[in-house]
């Protein structure tokens, strides 16, 4: 069925994708995966517009699917059977930079590195800073509530969004919260949509809070023989009361897939576990300090050596490294299946531990990096044209394994990837029943006739 | 009906109150005003006996409010008809301290100053800091999201509470979030019940995020000719990129106050509007600086002088008469309205002229004080005896214009003490008839029965 004819008096021509081939890339997101075609895809340029598609859609009974830059890693933005896929390409403005309250008003589909950049401009900084914040959006931060490396000093998406205009299944449009600090005017309806994975609603605009640019940073490199050292020097810092705006790691495999594939890049080729941290803030004496005492700390707790990225191509090449990583793991397999568990923080050497013995026990080889700092860790389960078979047979039972372990840590399913649609057969393992009913019960409040994005995040 | 037999299974007797003359302290919070009697107040002393008591209630019917030291200024603790009171008077434990994750676990009926104190003793650092923190408790922190000075620079009790465990109104125990500090799992349920005043569930433990103490500190005090140059002072220090602790201002009338019945607790007695400014850190010379370059932009921006608190009782005066200008404001009148309504922090200027228009237009004396850094303001309307039966006539007109006036610039009706019964008539002011109906469905699918501390916050 072709739903063009629905939509044309909404939209212009331009607005609406229903050729099959130019639909191809809306049915999927990163991880590849696809179950089935849109129905047709559709390009707002205002909320009212997007309320308009939105009272079609309920009315005829299609399934809606939101879409930011299809960046997801846990298949929220995939349609499961044929959907209206509504994108947010076109809402994609700055509205307004507020320098006198510290805020930005955005629409959802603005690439977050391009939001960065240009409050940067202004001496303001915008702290989250997903892996792929050169192509993600700030709408699909706001679902995921992604986080990235400086979470550890700055939170996540979440800490930074001050109000919210969204759109609901039906096609009301509501405000939530604003441009203000503080608010204790009724349910927190904002931050339960924040990180509701487009599930609940469409978001139309963001109002996030802005903090002054940190003038100065530090980068340290710091490799170790193993990662039991590593977390040690880790835990040592924070008993020191020392907060870095980053705690990175990288252990035995994944620097063994770095040496190897990322060459030159790799400044420091030495040790089984490196740390890569940054410490920034508004005095220089300040980052002297606290880069001088990680350094000893980390000398007190057996680091090879202490590398201070004192040069700009130094620096540069450590992060590059860094984000390298993720797409040289993925060049080293057919396919591979990306994990991103949290624990507390104290609890990270044991989680390692026990992936090790999962990965010796399964013989599947898992590579493990991620956030030291909050306890996020990617774990990456390789497929290769070797264990092709095996791997299939035994993906499952280890996926579980995994999810038990870091629940029994007391940990959750997932850091700042979300639940969608690949994750979510696990959600009984940290919810009980009535707790997954009460979850029902309140996108039931939002979604009555369960049209919108349905069968994610519960099982 | 006397009710303690229902209970007797559960409680020991020591922990059941119903006679009527100790249960008076119970039918109202800081308001004073009263409704009806409690049947009977409950004092658990652990999980499973909250769970056991709601099993009861939701059974038979009765009515539950949940309560934590009664400090609350909405009535968000009130019985508005017979109802069994549950009260976290011996729910009053630290269950942990953890350094290696900066976390402390609680149970909800600790008293806010004393958490803050021990936590502090092993140079951690709890910010939240409203007025009532020698008497609050942590659990009523959590229930209306209380703010305080600090909020400016370090954000609300939201920002600090990771995980909850829960007893929802059918008896059900539930844990969300943990000491994590990234979670994209599932539905944020954690951030719903934080500021739902006490209307969906029973909070019976709390883990919350610490912050390394600030070593440094610098309190300064600056008289103003006129609350426009205080307020231009405040957006040039934000514009500037410096972020204080904390921005208080007092204006005329409140210093007219202040110089009367404070005496000597005020050091300094001259201009018609004061700001008090602390700024904190880890370093010196961060402090340093900082404390001299609001010295200066408000020197530029026409103080009257600039005070440095460099003696600890100067600091310790400024602080007390603060805090004290509370409990003078309330002394000079016999009945006082108090609002506390939010808007962008850039608005301030064109809040208060507005309220000082009301003001000359009902003749009825504003008092108005509070966070200027955040844009939270505290308006006291004063009841006297000169004008009490006009007051009583134009009290509810005066407050539906203040209340307008701070949704008109964007604002909000409740900044850090909530809706409770007192302000839910004004709701509709800030929420469409849609989005309240999504927040009673949301009430319902905790609390199908309408029971649980039922006709608060929603009209």
């Amino acid at each position: 069925m072709n739903l063009r004819n629905y939509f044309s008096n909404i939209l212009k021509d331009n607005q609406i994708l229903s050729d099959k081939d130019k639909m191809i890339d809306y049915e999927t997101d990163e991880s590849g995966i696809r179950f089935s075609h849109p129905s047709v895809v559709l390009f707002p340029e205002n909320t009212d517009q997007v309320s308009s598609i939105l009272k079609v859609c309920y009315a005829n009974n299609f399934i809606i699917i939101p879409r930011g830059a299809g960046t997801g890693l846990s298949g929220g933005a995939i349609p499961l059977k044929p959907s209206v896929i509504v994108s947010s390409d076109r809402l994609n403005k700055i509205i307004e930079i507020d320098e006198q309250n510290l805020m930005v008003i955005v629409q959802p589909g603005i690439i977050t590195g391009e939001m960065q950049t240009a409050v940067e401009a202004k001496g303001l900084f915008y702290p989250p800073d997903p892996a792929s914040l050169e192509n993600c959006t700030i709408g699909g931060n706001v679902a995921e509530i992604s986080g990235g490396p400086r979470a550890v000093k700055y939170g996540t998406t979440r800490d930074y969004v001050r109000g919210l205009e969204i759109v609901t299944p039906n096609g009301d449009i509501m405000r939530f919260g604003g441009k203000i600090k503080k608010d204790a005017t009724g349910y927190n309806i904002k931050d339960l949509i924040i990180g509701s994975e487009g599930t609940l609603c469409f978001i139309t605009e963001i109002t996030l809070s802005l903090l002054p640019k940190p003038k100065y940073e530090s980068d340290l490199l710091i490799p170790f023989n193993s990662m039991k050292d590593a977390a040690l020097a880790v835990s040592q810092i924070i008993i020191n009361r020392i907060i870095p705006a980053t705690i990175e790691f990288m252990e035995e495999r994944a620097l063994e897939v770095a040496y190897k594939m990322l060459g030159n890049l790799m400044t420091v080729k030495e040790g089984k576990a490196h740390l890569l941290i940054r410490v920034d803030g508004q005095m220089k004496e300040q980052i002297e300090k606290d880069t001088e005492s990680i350094g000893n700390i980390c000398m007190q707790n057996n680091a090879i050596d202490v590398y201070i990225a004192d040069s700009k191509p130094f620096k540069d090449n450590l992060w590059k490294a860094r984000r390298a990583l993720h797409d040289a793991v993925v060049e080293m397999s057919i396919q591979m299946e990306r994990e991103d568990v949290v624990v507390p923080p104290s609890k990270l050497p044991e989680l390692i531990d026990k992936i090790k013995l999962l990965e010796q026990q399964f013989k599947i080889m898992i590579i493990v990096f991620g956030h030291a700092g909050d306890g996020n860790v990617h774990i990456n389960i390789m497929k290769t044209k070797e264990n092709s078979e095996y791997f299939d047979k035994h993906l499952k039972e280890l996926t579980d394994n995994i999810m038990q372990t870091a629940v029994n840590l007391g940990g959750k399913l997932s850091g700042e990837h979300g639940i969608g649609i690949y994750k979510k057969q696990y959600m009984s393992k940290v919810f009980s029943d009535a707790q997954l009913i009460l979850m029902r019960n309140i996108k039931k409040s939002f979604d009555p006739k369960n049209l919108f994005n349905p069968n994610k995040i519960l099982p």
